[in-house]
């Protein structure tokens, strides 16, 4: 019997801990190419999980899948001035193929408002076409220097939704709806709560009008962009020639939104509630969510404790539960096991439990042990009690990890020294961002929509008049 | 209102009618980059559902999903030489990356086993490790000179299954295994039949011990390999190292399977079913499986039709149902759209069905009209005889287009007069097949598992002793 695998603890080195629990936990390897990730069956179940649900919050709203493809022409990408600049950096290029020296070069996909929208020039011509909405499921490609498992990967998956509409204010609404739909599906599913907002324009979008965006606050003080949602304004119709007749025969260009959720989730997942014991996983995407364990010591035992088991499962309909009845493994190394690939609930069954018709119950969280009769356990509400717990401590830990501050030595203090978040006042410059990032290396997070009253307020780098809230955090 | 697109009869010219239909039916639509395509939404919800039943059917055999990167090294597909020798010609290469020429140049992904086998020799070490199965949803790009949508193009998207085991004898099973499974699959849910088998030594995967293959006879006489199954014996377990320590202690070499499905099952759907109307779905792909249309002539019948409607719903639980009450279409002009759709069902509710408390159910194959009570309408039993009548049709398109022959002449006559698959004696040299294919363009399509009695008989190509039945026929 190979013995567990240790992880180092949160505290010794936040960083190694994270590498350690994807690995031990079975969730990624890494690829042959630099910075790729092989997601092993565990990690992609907690991925088909996440999309199948999302899927269908998708598909509620009237908005179909389609596939567009991975090759997109180099030329496409050089239409949208600030689209290019903010990718060309990233881009695997594809020069030869089928045998022979391509004549026009093509790029895999960093993202594909370009391909798309190519096509969308096709589609639509006239009001009644619009609103047009499509959402793909699929891999992109960015070339980055510092790859993280799930975090930043030179490959990632990823949703990517494209909405087509005829005015600002309905795509303006449409990029905030997308967004809330992102940060309730964080906060119902995932049991992360986020900070809401807009990014500044030096962190926005590479072609947007402006972006917004869902931002986690992890263990370790850091930020993650969850999911984006832009305003595209008429930034790509007018390269891409999206135009439509409007009700009175007029010729527009259209407006735009595209939004977006990857694999990265997984990552905010594991840095949002894992512990030194490994993962901690939200019911709704745990591929276990109920793990049985038998405890028995003779073959009598044995017979006696897996009958009762039957009857426990029967309690578990339509929950994805396990029985781990391996004889090789010894209980305790299973309850190890099925703790570090965070199953939320555990049940222990000896002879004891079967004979008086009880489960030892044991959570995740905190690992606490209840002795309860059978005929009272109900798998929903233990799963829903689990999640609020989840959800709990985790705005309990944004909250006690985000500072208000009224200076820059504060802001300081806040990234170096506590580690959170700090909402601070800011006169919109980006210079004084620019500044930050360079001195502590925080960015700006978003500004967000809640915004408190800032009259009076000064800009905590320069010192003049404060024109917004912000949120600086270092972020992944 | 636009007039209804034409959609060239298949008798005037087939190819024609195949690119007219996925289009006219909204499939597809053609990529900028050679060969590739985009799928469509309504043309993508056909693969949801084939992905959702299959997907079901692999995860109900105990095998799991996982994701390889789409980036290979180069120097991967090497390691096994047929295999590089097969997929070179093909092969899309990144030879710059984030700004960067790439010391080693990395290819997109045209299958998957050297990447998976790279890490498989990490992963398996023990008789334990055995046998190991995993399977991917993904893209995967071959740079083909000819391409159709769906049939061949530059880019698609597949399932690659692959399983490692521990012996010879094990692994022809799990090949012959997962080709049943494709078999049924095609003949259960989407009403092909298929003549299964194994491949020529010429026809195999590029690397494989043997290939076995589901073939389909299509409309115009041509035949579609669906879906294979490889034995790939030790061919890569050997370069690629992926041994495990058996009982006894010894190390050994494990054997490998792999196998596979793509979105050309949707061209075998269209090229199977289809008519000079458009498409035919097999209801459980069909994104909609019964089209509701309203007639009516004023408000007051509008009303009492739409209400009516309602009821008839209820009749419909479960099914993928669309009421079609755009005003802006007359009913024939909606009879027609869904029609070249495919939707197997169409229910007509106007003023006198509402008023007797019926329907008028007509079926897309035949489009026979039936004027049924409401209430002895049963849709689960509609879509099933459905279902039995397009199969039906279908196989009794196969045998009338399946003939045995017993000479050069007769081989020539049924590939190129008749149209269709000829099974032939044949003495296995392959010379003998590259005589065929270069005087007719038919290849071998299969050797039947179903073989009859070869004695006596002579390989109808150069008269020696024959050794197999095997089929001939033109394909795509």
């Amino acid at each position: 019997m190979k013995s567990p695998e240790k992880i180092t603890k949160q505290s010794e080195n936040f960083s190694k801990w994270y590498t350690d629990v994807v690995r031990v936990a079975d969730l990624v390897d890494y690829g042959p190419v630099k910075g790729t990730m092989i997601i092993k069956p565990y990690g992609y179940a907690i991925w088909e999980n996440i999309q199948a649900i999302f899927d269908k919050r998708i598909k509620s709203k009237g908005i179909a899948n389609g596939y567009f493809p991975i090759f997109i022409p180099e030329g496409f990408l050089k239409k949208e001035k600030e689209h290019v600049k903010g990718f060309s950096p990233e881009l695997a290029v594809v020069t030869y193929a089928g045998g022979e020296k391509l004549t026009e070069k093509v790029v895999v996909r960093p993202t594909s408002e370009t391909i798309m929208y190519d096509a969308f020039s096709k589609w639509i011509s006239s009001y009644r076409d619009l609103p047009y909405h499509v959402n793909q499921w699929c891999n992109v490609v960015r070339w980055e220097k510092k790859t993280k498992p799930f975090i930043r990967t030179t490959e990632f998956l990823w949703q990517e939704g494209h909405s087509v509409l005829a005015t600002e204010k309905e795509t303006d609404e449409l990029a905030l709806g997308r967004l809330e739909e992102y940060r309730k599906f964080f906060e119902e599913i995932l049991c992360i709560p986020m900070y809401v907002g807009k990014k500044s324009e030096k962190e926005k979008f590479a072609g947007a009008l402006y972006s917004t965006s869902c931002e986690a606050l992890l263990k370790d003080g850091k930020a993650l962009q969850s999911a984006t949602s832009h305003n595209l304004g008429q930034n790509f119709s007018k390269p891409f020639g999206i135009q439509f007749e409007d009700e009175r025969g007029k010729r527009e260009f259209a407006w735009q939104s595209s939004w977006g959720m990857s694999t990265r989730t997984i990552g905010g997942v594991i840095l949002t509630h894992g512990d030194d014991k490994g993962l901690v996983l939200p019911p709704d995407i745990a591929p276990v969510q109920i793990v049985i364990v038998p405890i028995y010591k003779d073959a009598a035992d044995k017979k006696q404790v897996l009958e009762y088991i039957e009857k426990v499962k029967d309690k578990t309909k339509g929950i994805r539960v396990k029985v781990d009845d391996r004889d090789q493994y010894s209980p305790g190394w299973k309850f190890n096991e099925w703790e570090v690939k965070g199953v939320p609930l555990r049940i222990e069954v000896g002879p004891k439990e079967a004979k008086e018709k009880k489960i030892t119950l044991v959570s995740r969280i905190g690992r606490e042990k209840a002795n309860i009769l059978l005929a009272g356990f109900n798998t929903d509400k233990e799963l829903e009690k689990f999640k609020k717990s989840l959800l709990e401590m985790a705005k309990k830990f944004v909250s006690e990890n985000t500072f208000e501050v009224s200076s820059y030595e504060d802001l300081k203090k806040v990234i170096e020294v506590k580690k959170g978040f700090a909402l601070a006042p800011w006169c919109e410059d980006s210079k004084c961002e620019q500044k930050v990032k360079d001195e502590t290396t925080a960015t700006t997070r978003v500004i967000p929509f809640d915004q408190k009253d800032i009259k009076g307020k000064k800009c905590i780098v320069c010192g003049k008049e404060a024109k917004v809230w912000v949120y600086f955090a270092k972020a992944y």
